[in-house]
């Protein structure tokens, strides 16, 4: 059962009880580009005690530098080397197969960026759209033409989503020898608009599925290859010393429990209490594994239980 | 088992076996703007003798006006009121359920110049993309507005997919009271370019589905509303008094055997003859429905038994 992180948790040697912390970004250090309150004073403070505090996300859309550099604008401590975001992992996962030939990139700069410093090649990102002709097939067999040097595709989040995108990324993967990437299979980015609901990389996912018939490897939590990734920079790192903290039940929690780290919900993101209740009560053994040990309303929480917080 | 519609069985009655017939048009009269050889002989001889036969298509991208013109530029028979694309079958639904409110269509011209036939009011169809902005979702929030007026989302084929068509869709599709209408769900375009992969509306489908949960109606094949559509305009129409002719086993034939017509398969489109062995040998009850009474190569060898054909 989950319990909250009240203060006899807290006085029973929670902080002890852990070196190092993987923390979640959208929904639990900010939203958008605002901090969440409290969240930089509490990391922060875990950092001046000695804590290994390492960033992961499965958000693609920025490279490690863009988010170290959005961690200094918003307040918190960071090194490039402690951030983990799946468009990271895409360049990681293409060196560990040694893949020699071109990327396939339906995803934003950010994956872009990883690329480009892993001296991976890759075939330009951005808008590539359908011209407005009344005879769309007719220029799509003339006109669209693939790169026969290309050996992977990734699909990430991407804004710019098109037509002639989604007919390159099928094609590719007519090719069984090629290399199909997806950074994470969220159907949903977390909003606060209460009109709209934002689509994520999961329905780029779903419908390149239904052409190719072909299943990623998923990158980004729960899926174990981000962890992986940090296991490699990091080799000391112990699992029963570790906490990984996160809004979502579904990716951020169930990859904690999966992998043997303690876990701590905080309510500022996607999940809240009634889903952990749902989870709990589930006969289900994959619904059983999204149960944190721990939740907060906020990092905030945590802050004041450290008294680096009023 | 099927047979070949060979001599022996054409002089066993068959001509006089039907009254009517329903033949798709993508892979059974043409291949995008080129009409099959001998499809229209065919099909021409079968009117002059008297058979009705109704033009059926899941393709949305065209009005009935607009397949009227391309049956007369290509040479074949038709009326405008013997023609159903899933685009007409959209205002038909519509109009069934006596819809008053707005459409919102991610499809493109052949959907709205229905609606329009109709009178029932729609957003406009086209290009919507997403603009070159750093910061996309602040663009989304602050520029993405939704008409409250409207009751129904038709998903249809759309070259101009896009983001923000997605966001829409999705958005929509929130509101457990609106309408949401697929006019098909085939995954892929048949297609003769070798290297390319082709998607249908299917795949916007499996993404809206991935994001919003919803399931829509569909209208398309092997649904059975088109039919329901054809025997309300004809209703003295008679299943064991008629044929269908078309290429796709999981859609025309899988809709002819369900709904009591004899099937015809011709093999310049989708389907081939190892599909129909694997569905024969299936013990599936849904793949056993798709294993056609007869095959052709081609209309044009049914013209030659009608002797309409060197």
């Amino acid at each position: 059962m989950t319990k909250k992180l009240d203060a006899t948790v807290f006085h029973n040697g929670f902080l002890n009880s852990f070196d190092f912390v993987l923390t979640d970004c959208d929904g639990v250090l900010w939203n958008r580009n605002e901090a969440i309150p409290g969240a930089k004073e509490t990391i922060n403070a875990l950092q001046d005690m000695g804590k290994t505090v390492i960033f992961v996300t499965n958000n693609s859309s920025k490279s490690r530098y863009e988010y170290h550099r959005k961690c200094e604008v918003l307040g918190f401590k960071s090194s490039v080397d402690r951030i983990f975001p799946t468009s990271y992992c895409v360049a990681v996962y293409l060196k560990s197969i040694d893949f020699k030939k071109k990327v396939y990139v339906l995803g934003s700069s950010g994956i872009a960026g990883e690329l480009h410093s892993a001296g991976i090649p890759f075939l330009p990102v951005g808008p590539d759209p359908m011209p407005e002709t009344e005879y769309w097939y007719n220029w799509v067999a003339k006109e669209l033409k693939l790169d026969s040097e290309v050996g992977a595709v990734v699909v990430g989040f991407d804004q710019h989503v098109s037509y002639p995108k989604l007919v390159k990324t099928v094609s590719y993967l007519k090719d069984p020898n090629c290399v199909y990437i997806a950074t994470n299979i969220d159907e949903q980015f977390q909003t606060d608009l209460k009109h709209l609901v934002i689509p994520g990389t999961g329905a780029f996912i779903r419908a390149v599925e239904a052409v190719s018939g072909r299943t990623p490897i998923v990158l980004g939590k729960p899926a174990k290859f981000l962890y992986d990734c940090i296991k490699y920079q990091y080799p000391d790192l112990d699992p029963s010393k570790g906490i990984i903290i996160g809004d979502r039940l579904s990716t951020d929690i169930l990859l904690g429990r999966s992998t043997g780290l303690r876990t701590l919900l905080v309510l500022t993101g996607v999940s809240d209490l009634n889903e952990v209740e749902r989870c709990s009560n589930s006969n289900c053994e994959n619904k059983q594994m999204m149960v944190p040990d721990y939740y907060l309303p906020s990092l905030a929480d945590l802050g004041r239980l450290m008294g680096v917080i009023q």
